[in-house]
C-alpha cells in the first residue's frame, strides 16, 4: 500500500494580515526510495517569525516562498528508510523538511543528533537555530561586559530566552519586554532575568525605564515598533543593537523608528543580521548550547500544536505573540 | 591704551529655530598676559552643524553651551604676545578659542601648525575637525572596497567633499546629495564625484536610484530626514552606514525614519560617532589629509564671511545649507 505524506503549501500570499486561508493541506503519496536516498518520519515542525517574510512576493533576504509548494521551515525526526550509506533507520535528524509529515534526503543539509541528554525538540529551539541567533546576537554583536545591561524583546520566546540567560552567564543585568504578566513572570522567576517589563501593561517607556535605572548598553531586538523606539530612549552612550527580528512589521505598513537621532547623539551601534549568513559561528554556538541545556544550565519552554493540520494557526498565533516559548507542532 | 576683545556669546536658547537674537555681541577689554600664556589673533572662525546642538539646553553628547558665555568654536591664528616658553609671535595655530577676536591660552588645546603648502583656513576644513570626521566615517566605518558605491549627504560641504574625494582614491563609485544645481555640479566637476543628486529637484528617490544603478554599499549622514529615507531604500545587503550629523533634525522636531525595518531586510550596520572621541585616529588622519591638499589631490571650497558680527548670521544659513563649502568667519 502506499504511503501518504501530508503536506501543507502556501496557497495565497497575505493581503496584510497572514490567514489560514494562506496555505492548503494537500495528501501525496510517497515515491519509493532511489538508490543513496532515506526518508525520515518527522516529528516536530519548527514554526518561526521569519516565514512569515517568505510569504510575500517582496525584496527581503531570501526567496519567496514559491505558492502551491511545501511551506519552508525546520524540523527534527527519525530516519524510518534508508538507502544511503551514511544514515540508518533510528537515527535522529535536523532538517529543513518543512510543513510536512515526512521528508526525502539524499543527505544535503541534514544532520544528525544526538537526543540522549537533549530533547529532540531542542534541537529546534535553544540547540537550534534560535539559540544559535540569540548566541550570535549577543556575543558577536552586543558583547556584554559584566555589569552592563541588556535589554532583549520577545523575551520568553525561543530567541529572547537564550538571550537573556546568556547575558546572565556573562554577567550582564538581564532585562525582558514580554507580552502580558505570565510570560513576566516566567522569564524572572524560571529563566532568572533581573526583571522584565510587559509591554501590554499600557506603561512601557516608564517601566522600562524603572527596570533599567543604568540605561541600557545592549539591545537585543526582536520586535520593533513602540518596543524599539521605547528602548532606544533608554540607550546609553556607545550602546549595541542587535537587530533581529521586527515581528511587529511583519504584517501589514512599515513602522517608522520615532527618534533616528538618538542613534547619533549616543553614538550607537545597530546591526542588522540573519544567522544563516554565519555559518562559522555555528560549531561553537550549538557545542556551548547543547552543553548548558544538557547541564539543565540554560531553559526553555515550548508551545506545542498538535497534528499537522493545526500549523496554519499556530503560526498565525505566533505572529501575535500568543505563543509562550518555543512554537512547535508535534506531527506524530 | 586697553586693547578690546570682541566676542559673540549665547543670549538665549532658541525656540525651534536658531535666529540671529539668540546671539549677542559683547566687547571686553584683553588682560594683561600672566607667565605662561600666550595671546592669540584669530584670523578664522570655524562654524559647524553641532554647534547648534550645543545652543540647546538638552542631553546630548556634550554640555550645552552656557548662556553669556563666548559660543564654542574652532580658530586659526597668529600668536601675537607671547609670556609661553614654547609659543613664539607668529606662531600659526590652530586653537577652540570660540567666537572672538582674540584668544588667551596657557597652551592647553592648541595645536601650531604649518602654513607654508596649506593654507592657514584649510586647518578649519579638509585638515582638521571635519576632514577627521570624513576619514573616520569613511575608513573606520563605510571602508569601502574597489568598486562599491558610497553616497555623501551635504556632498558640497566641509565633511562630504572630503568623504567623496577619499572615496574616490580607495576606488570606490562617489556619489554625492546636494541641494541645488550650482553644489551638484561642483562636486561632480570640481571634486571628481561620478555624479551628484540635487535633493532640491524634487525627485529625490528617482534620482538617486539613477545616480546608484548598482545599489549602495556604503553611505555617509551628514542630514537625516527624507534624505536618509530615500538612500535607506537603495542599500545593498551588507551595507554600512556612517551617522555622523542630522542637520535636519537639529531645528525642531525629531523626524522620524520611515522604513527602519530595511536594516535588517538588508543587514546593514549604522555607526553613530563623535570625531573628537576617536583621538587615536587624528595624528594618521591628518598627516594623510595635509598631504593630499598640499599636492592637491583634495580640493575643497570656502564660504567666507567677514568679521566676528556676521557669525550669527552665516551660522543660520548654514543650518539651511546657504553656505557653499566649509563655512568660515575671517576675523582680520
Amino acid at each position: 500500500m502506499t504511503q501518504i505524506n501530508r503536506q501543507l503549501v502556501l496557497a495565497s500570499r497575505p493581503e496584510g494580515a497572514a490567514t489560514t486561508d494562506n496555505f492548503r493541506l494537500v495528501e501525496t503519496p510517497l515515491a519509493p526510495l532511489a538508490e543513496g536516498q532515506f526518508r525520515v518520519r518527522n516529528h516536530y515542525l519548527s514554526l518561526d517569525p521569519y516565514m512569515r517574510g517568505r510569504m510575500n512576493d517582496s525584496k527581503s533576504y531570501a526567496a519567496p516562498q514559491p505558492l502551491d509548494e511545501v511551506m519552508i521551515g525546520g524540523t527534527v525526526g527519525e530516519v524510518v528508510e534508508s538507502k544511503h550509506p551514511k544514515f540508518a533507520a533510528g537515527d535522529k535528524v535536523v532538517a529543513m523538511f518543512g510543513w510536512q509529515e515526512y521528508g526525502t534526503s539524499d543527505g544535503t543539509g541534514v544532520r544528525k543528533v544526538d537526543d540522549t541528554h537533549v530533547p529532540l525538540s531542542a534541537y529546534l529551539g535553544s540547540v537550534g537555530m534560535p539559540g544559535v541567533t540569540a548566541w550570535y546576537g549577543l556575543n558577536r554583536i552586543i558583547a556584554p561586559k559584566a555589569g552592563e545591561t541588556v535589554v532583549v524583546s520577545a523575551a520568553s520566546g525561543a530567541v529572547g530566552s537564550v538571550v537573556g540567560q546568556l547575558a546572565k552567564l556573562a554577567g550582564a543585568r538581564a532585562v525582558g519586554i514580554a507580552g502580558g504578566e505570565d510570560k513576566c513572570r516566567y522569564v524572572v522567576e524560571s529563566l532568572g532575568f533581573d526583571a522584565c517589563v510587559d509591554y501590554k501593561a499600557g506603561n512601557l517607556y516608564q517601566d522600562l525605564k524603572a527596570a533599567t535605572p543604568e540605561g541600557v548598553d545592549g539591545y537585543f531586538e526582536n520586535v520593533g515598533g513602540e518596543v524599539l523606539d521605547a528602548t532606544l530612549a533608554r540607550m546609553n552612550a556607545f550602546g549595541r543593537i542587535a537587530l533581529c527580528g521586527m515581528i511587529a512589521n511583519y504584517d501589514g505598513e512599515p513602522l517608522p523608528l520615532k527618534r533616528p537621532a538618538l542613534l547619533l547623539t549616543q553614538r550607537l551601534l545597530v546591526q542588522g543580521f540573519i544567522v544563516s549568513e554565519h555559518p562559522d559561528v555555528w560549531p561553537e554556538a550549538l557545542t556551548q548550547l547543547g552543553t548548558l541545556v544538557a547541564q539543565k544550565k540554560l531553559h526553555y519552554r515550548e508551545s506545542i500544536a498538535q497534528g499537522l493540520e493545526r500549523a496554519p494557526e499556530a503560526f498565525i498565533g505566533l505572529l501575535k505573540g500568543k505563543n509562550f516559548g518555543k512554537q512547535l507542532v508535534r506531527l506524530i
